[in-house]
């Protein structure tokens, strides 16, 4: 393929775009048989195309990831090569986009009915002949094969220019780090079902890692007035590439509770909490989800009553991670009985407790209430513990309460404003975990010899290892895309978005690189076999992929769909 | 839909061949590619073209198993309706058969230059007008709809009625054991990591499972010169359910041996063993597999000497499964010093040794030689432990060659032997393991409310469900028709064939089913999560997917295509 380049990254936008045009269309179709009477989008009316709703959301996550990495090889193409060669990262580009625009072809063709769709705007679209040709362009096996045998001559790790020196120092202590602390210890932990240790938890401490997102005047590293995803998204990745949750995921917490706080704290509570959560002392938790209440945040039951100096605690609350270890639960509750309230009848408390090692922890208040937890045993994201935490009369005071009295009824806003990095953070969570699973597959297929040849010689392992190689720069380059916009004040579907593509993708990267160990993937001494288990969790938390795709990213495409 | 059914049948048989013809013209494209001077396959040529086989490997597996659906729902439907009304099975075979082309065309459509298929002959087969209406018809997703709601009012199990009589009341026996007394048990053995308890056991012997593949002269259950597969695998489908290993994978060892014993045993051998065998006293395993070859038999590399009396073995073997508990170890070592024999110069024995329950043995012979094994740590498939094991200067007597002299060179023959029903019964086991899987994700999604309803009232949980049940049903009957053809001495494809389908679809259906379950999925409490690390086993032994697709299914594929 001798191009030039410029005109081959305008002809892969226009492409993507002529690919979109056909999802707009379908969310529009959406849009305009769910409107209610009064002109309003209908939930009810919307549930009965969730199917393709579903489908849908993804095929926007996989277009935009497409369109942010060409954005990304153009850039760095005209850095590189002055405009001049193919480089590695354009054919990465290409043939992602290519593989995008399949997909969206086998999902959509499928039912272009309930899509919406004619024929003949399918064949202007997505099956426009210009694509089918750009397709099998791209989507040769000889393009993967030259990509695998790439990879599999070059070593070590490629910093991505793009990301600017401070950050790319940052990522390499990182990096280190995990190599040399977390990694030796991550087995043990998975299989002994252990806390972090204060091995891995003291240098973070020191390096400052649970303050990230806290601004510098109350004891964080943040510039005051600045967003830092970029660097709270490359620390998660290096620390994932580690170990998911004996590092990766640590900082998730002291970040939800930091952002919760900058949004809705009173200027004491800010002062007094925000350098100690930077400083990890204590460590922190977040007690949302209910037993009964997944995702749906306005129906939980914990119940705050007031008393004299402060406020009575009584319920349950699940999936409390770290909760033994920390010192202050974030604790979501309805503070005004009136359930018709829905999420405007909750607030929010920061719930004390005296830190504990074990798998179980129960704290009697001197008033008499009781604070007490009990570890889920999981199959994998092992190290913080997960809990069932149950509040029997627990006490808070006053000066607890998030926000004061101004805070009443914005417990469910201060959620959101809590976890509104967490999608982004998940991205790079899977990002990490695939970038580990990927060194794994590599270094096996290198080693390993079947037939007399090295797995890597085969063609079948080359096509696997560029796929993979695809699939987790896109990743990657696309959650850098969503932090810039982040921190521009932007992307909060696009987080979303990443989010999906993300945690879907380390599934099937991890599955495929223990699929290169044989039977060895299969075994706990394989790090690939723990990587495998953790990726599963990341598309049920933070958003379980359901929801998310159906509730977040279609539901605002439909929104903003153009009925003609 | 109304439609005669008697020619929608034809039809979809139509549309399959149409799809087939495309898939045949592929390999036969890879064939002309692939012959060396003298007008033989060159397996040098074929790497060139592993993505390709790997991926037409798969649609082959797809297609048969449409094909056998079709078959299958047709005779079902004259049954039940006299040809009248449309009947749950056939709508799911149309579904499927539509699916199995939209894949085919996924994949192929990709890169048609890389399979040597012109656009031409795409339009004519693949992308036939026809086929694109067929599948618009049958994948709507009011269909998919339809079928999910009848599932969810559906009670209970539904007997297979063309299985017959005998094998559905051995259906329903197995199927009440295990819900009884093996899934019960099943989470603390997993948990635990322990070996099958004697409550599994046991009655399991009194039941006479471990003498299914031997004949009633020897002291089995089948009947002289019959094979019984069917019963085989409907026993094992139930078991599986149960657990993978601490039930459904009991019967594998006996049957390798008994059918190696049949294959090539002196009759004095098989009157020893078999009966022994049949009543598991002892247990029985099988050490073929050695920690530097995994698929590679031809290059074992344990030893075996001769010596006064019998043999002296020194190697290693790895995943031997059962070897602390069992008895006797079918061994396969290299009796011919001459390393450029390969295959031709490894021999069977049968080697003894004391049963032992723990995750490490140690037994010293008499004569001084030392047969030890260490447990691997797995991530799942627990319950009867899978073995490392050295063999030091262990003292084998002339009678335990298998064959005695006469057997001499034919140890991969032998395993070959052994292995013959090995496929068919891990697609089976990939069936039971899918069956729990979807009890567990239909009942969960029953019980379960989020936003004021319960899972399996929304649309996508329904659209869920069905493709769950599609998929199965389809793997059940695919399963069943193999085990008809072996029986009649063929089918040995298909059971390669059967393997790669219905292990693949387990792992996409047990994380489905997890998915439903939301957090709780991943909680070891939930029976889900176990059946999901479980299923991930079934793609890498008996036959690892890329070895089963390239090495066996896309090499007879091209073997027997039509070059014009």
């Amino acid at each position: 393929m001798s191009d030039n380049s410029a005109v081959s990254f305008l002809y892969a936008k226009e492409i993507l775009s002529k690919g979109q045009q056909c999802l707009s269309k379908a969310y529009a179709y959406i849009k305009s048989q769910c409107m209610d009477g009064e002109g309003k989008l209908s939930s009810e009316l919307l549930d009965n195309y969730q199917y393709s709703a579903y489908e849908l959301a993804y095929c926007s996550a996989e277009f935009s990831a497409a369109s942010f990495l060409i954005d990304y090889a153009e850039k760095l193409h005209k850095q590189k090569s002055g405009g001049q060669d193919i480089i590695y990262e354009q054919r990465i580009a290409m043939m992602f986009c290519a593989e995008v625009v399949q997909n969206a072809r086998s999902k959509l063709s499928l039912r272009l009915l309930d899509y919406g769709i004619s024929a003949a705007l399918y064949e202007q679209t997505l099956n426009h002949p210009e694509l089918n040709l750009f397709c099998q362009e791209q989507l040769q096996t000889c393009h993967y094969v030259a990509l695998g045998e790439q990879l599999i001559q070059q070593e070590g790790y490629i910093a991505d220019p793009q990301l600017g020196e401070d950050i790319n120092i940052m990522r390499e202590a990182f990096q280190k780090f995990s190599t040399d602390v977390v990694m030796p210890l991550a087995e043990h932990i998975h299989r002994e079902d252990l806390l972090v240790p204060n091995e891995i938890l003291q240098p973070l401490v020191d390096m400052g890692c649970f303050g990230l997102s806290i601004p510098e005047q109350y004891g964080g590293l943040q510039a005051d007035g600045e967003e830092d995803t970029m660097g709270m998204i490359v620390v998660t990745e290096e620390l994932s590439r580690g170990s998911l949750a004996a590092a990766g995921s640590l900082i998730t917490r002291p970040e939800i509770l930091s952002r919760a706080l900058l949004a809705g704290g009173t200027e004491a509570q800010k002062h007094y909490w925000l350098p100690k959560l930077a400083s990890a002392d204590p460590f922190c938790a977040v007690a949302i989800t209910e037993p009964d209440y997944g995702s749906d945040v306005a129906s939980m039951k914990l119940k705050a009553e007031r008393v004299a100096g402060g406020w009575l605690l009584n319920g349950a609350k699940t999936w409390c991670t770290f909760a033994g270890k920390a010192g202050v639960l974030l604790t979501l509750a309805r503070t005004d009985a009136d359930s018709s309230l829905g999420h405007r009848g909750l607030s929010m408390f920061l719930v004390e407790k005296p830190a504990s090692d074990g798998h179980e922890f129960r704290y009697q208040q001197p008033s008499g209430g009781v604070l007490s937890g009990k570890a889920i045993a999981t199959i994998g994201y092992r190290g913080m513990h997960s809990f069932d935490v149950f509040y029997d009369q627990v006490f808070v005071p006053d000066d607890h309460l998030l926000g004061g009295d101004a805070g009443l009824g914005k417990g469910f806003y201060y959620t959101m404003a809590g976890f509104s990095g967490g999608r982004i953070q998940t991205a790079a969570r899977a990002n990490g975990l695939m970038q580990a699973a990927f060194e794994q597959g590599m270094n096996y297929a290198k080693e390993r010899k079947v037939f007399g040849h090295a797995i890597a010689d085969y063609q079948l392992t080359q096509v696997k290892l560029a796929r993979m190689a695809i699939l987790l720069t896109a990743s990657k380059q696309f959650t850098y895309a969503v932090a810039r916009l982040m921190d521009a004040g932007k992307g909060q579907v696009e987080a979303s978005l990443v989010k999906l593509f993300a945690c879907k993708t380390s599934e099937w990267l991890c599955r495929e690189a223990m699929q290169i160990h044989g039977g060895m993937g299969y075994a706990e001494e394989s790090a690939v076999s723990r990587y495998w288990i953790d990726s599963r969790v990341l598309s049920i938390f933070e958003g379980a992929e359901e929801t998310l795709a159906l509730k977040v990213i279609a539901r605002s495409m439909i929104e903003a769909a153009d009925v003609e």
